[in-house]
């Protein structure tokens, strides 16, 4: 099967396209490269030293003899993004092609404004070059835990059934999404359920965790294949964030409280997700939903399990709750379903497991790469 | 109080601007003049013949003595807009400003991605404008009733207590709205909402109804102060469209089966809620949500009124049921609540009582007007 990554650039999309290739689909990536443009703009960088695009699959293929095929530009370009689509012909699209911080949208209105504007036209574009020509094509959609919010209600996938005044439906999730980054994606998932009713596309709308780890088994073969490892104050995530500052001997900062529960995943079951996803597609109009993590911790958990699994390898961790720069509950219920992917088969990674091995150890590893400026949140919610 | 009325050359924008100029507030008009200029490019026009902004602003000054300020710019201009709100220094903003049709967004790739963005962000660069330097400025905002589409059990004001495995949250109701359009009012209620919480602004979203007839006490004074009226397939609304299609001789289209209803007010009650709206503040931080409507009625329904008010004036009147261009259920159950503002004092007209003096009489008066090429659907939902 012929699947594009868009996105295939980044974090999750490039060790979904190697894993994709590896598995024996015929793979491509389409890719503006604008994250590495950001990072530049930033003045941030990632860990781990990851290699040109062009170079990360040249050594693919050195190694496998599996080709990918590379597409360079913007998906918010219909003229582009038709003439790729016409050239690769693909069968399914893995849509990760998105401005994915939450920091970064909250900058200031120019980037509040270029994120929703990239992610919703970038995908309206998308949906209708799938629409026009492309019809059959399975859509996979990458979407956030983070749409849901905090309610004080069991989050279910996508869907809730509401009993109300002795009449009952199943309607949409309610999502409360706490930054202009999360709000772009409640945009996209209510444009792709309309384009799905009306053009009978079939779309899989992945709500991710956060994701941590770097390792996987494809892009752990060569260091040109290593994968990015964020922990800047902008891009990097709070696990992934923690390891690197328990390497480099700085106290994780857990934002306010630590009460905050978010679900996760080890970045080796994203990969396994999105071949789940395509490989069980929807149906034609279907849009459907799956939450795409495997456990739930709070702040305060992840910091205690960073400290006790850095003390077996002679790290002394201190914590420091520092003031939150997000506005957010910092103590509330918490508790999302997930069953939909365990169904078709994912055998989760646990996060208790993994957690020396594809975090700590690379963190340590290239800890002389960390610029201590770039670990503090330099972003606001407030005024 | 100061009052600026953002797209106050439109349908409700105009009526509303006058009403509050006339009831005592300082009122400033902000406006792109856009929907002029949509209207020539599709060749379509109002059936009233309304006079240019500054004539109508003028003619108002004369018989009242009353000063309307008018800003013409696009509210997607940050540097415009702060400037406008500098000069003026509002104390609420009732924002009109969008494009409104969703057949227009329907109409290709362009007018989607147009709409969307053109909504999104201008209301986006709004609040950025309000946060930055007008924090205590009070924020009215038109949503739409069709954000909710037509779920199976009863419709609350913006948000629903669910109760879900024991537990129990008051969440926002979940949207299923129809079309482009409709879904970029969907994005801002989400953006706005957020920017409430964040910034602690207080917003009013007016989830209006589908708005009829013409006259208001104010626009009725003067033919240069006439109110515009649109029958074309693009923003021709049901009712409106109905009543000049029975003045001109011409079948009443309904859209498949009839049996879609819809919610509805008369434009009389459109300024007086506005009204009602900033004299009764929301509280700081607080996303207020309203239904704006008086009455619900089924396609069916409006066709049968207008009929048997044509009889009592001569008019024979057929009903041609055509193919739905748009992709809705035509049967379904409808019950939305609406007491907000009726609990505020709103005084509702009804229709039976204005669709001949504030409609069909209208539309009899101006018929030689009607371009008969204007009335049918042009544009499907489907590909």
């Amino acid at each position: 099967m012929k699947v594009l990554v868009i996105g295939g650039d980044g974090y999750c999309g490039w060790a979904t396209a190697l894993h994709l290739s590896n598995r024996g689909y015929d793979v491509a990536i389409l890719d503006s490269l604008a994250r590495r443009h950001w990072d530049d703009k930033l003045g941030v960088g990632t860990l781990t030293p990851i290699a040109p695009i062009q170079k990360r699959i040249q050594r693919w293929y050195e190694l496998t003899g599996k080709k990918i095929e590379l597409f360079i530009g913007d998906i918010t370009n219909y003229d582009f993004l038709i003439k790729s689509f016409r050239k690769f012909e693909p069968e399914s699209i893995v849509h990760f092609g998105e401005q994915r911080s939450a920091p970064y949208s909250m900058i200031d209105r120019e980037h509040s404004v270029f994120t929703q504007v990239n992610n919703v036209v970038g995908t309206f574009i998308f949906l209708y070059a799938f629409g026009d020509e492309f019809p059959d094509s399975l859509l996979v959609k990458l979407g956030t835990m983070g749409e849901y919010g905090t309610p004080n209600i069991d989050i279910e996938e996508g869907y809730i059934e509401i009993e109300h005044n002795g009449r009952k439906d199943v309607l949409p999730y309610p999502k409360q999404p706490g930054s202009f980054y999360h709000l772009s994606k409640v945009h996209d998932s209510h444009n792709i359920h309309f384009a799905c009713q009306i053009w009978g596309i079939p779309a899989t709308d992945l709500n991710q965790g956060v994701v941590y780890g770097v390792l996987t088994e494809e892009t752990g073969m060569d260091e040109l294949l290593i994968n990015r490892l964020d922990y800047d104050g902008v891009f990097g995530t709070a696990l992934n964030r923690f390891c690197i500052q328990a390497a480099t001997g700085h106290p994780l900062t857990v934002y306010g409280k630590g009460g905050q529960t978010r679900a996760f995943l080890d970045i080796r079951d994203t990969v396994r997700c999105m071949e789940l996803a395509i490989t069980n597609p929807a149906n034609e109009g279907e849009f459907r939903v799956f939450n795409q993590f495997t456990e739930l911790f709070s702040i305060n958990d992840l910091a205690h399990m960073v400290q006790k699994a850095g003390d077996t390898i002679g790290l002394k961790i201190a914590v420091d709750n520092i003031e939150n720069p997000r506005v957010e509950l910092e103590e509330h219920y918490f508790n999302a379903k997930n069953t939909n992917l365990l169904d078709l088969g994912l055998q989760p990674h646990y996060l208790s497991d993994s957690l020396l091995d594809s975090l700590l150890n690379f963190a340590t590893k290239y800890k002389d790469r960390v610029d201590a400026q770039q670990i503090l949140p330099t972003v606001s919610w407030r005024r």
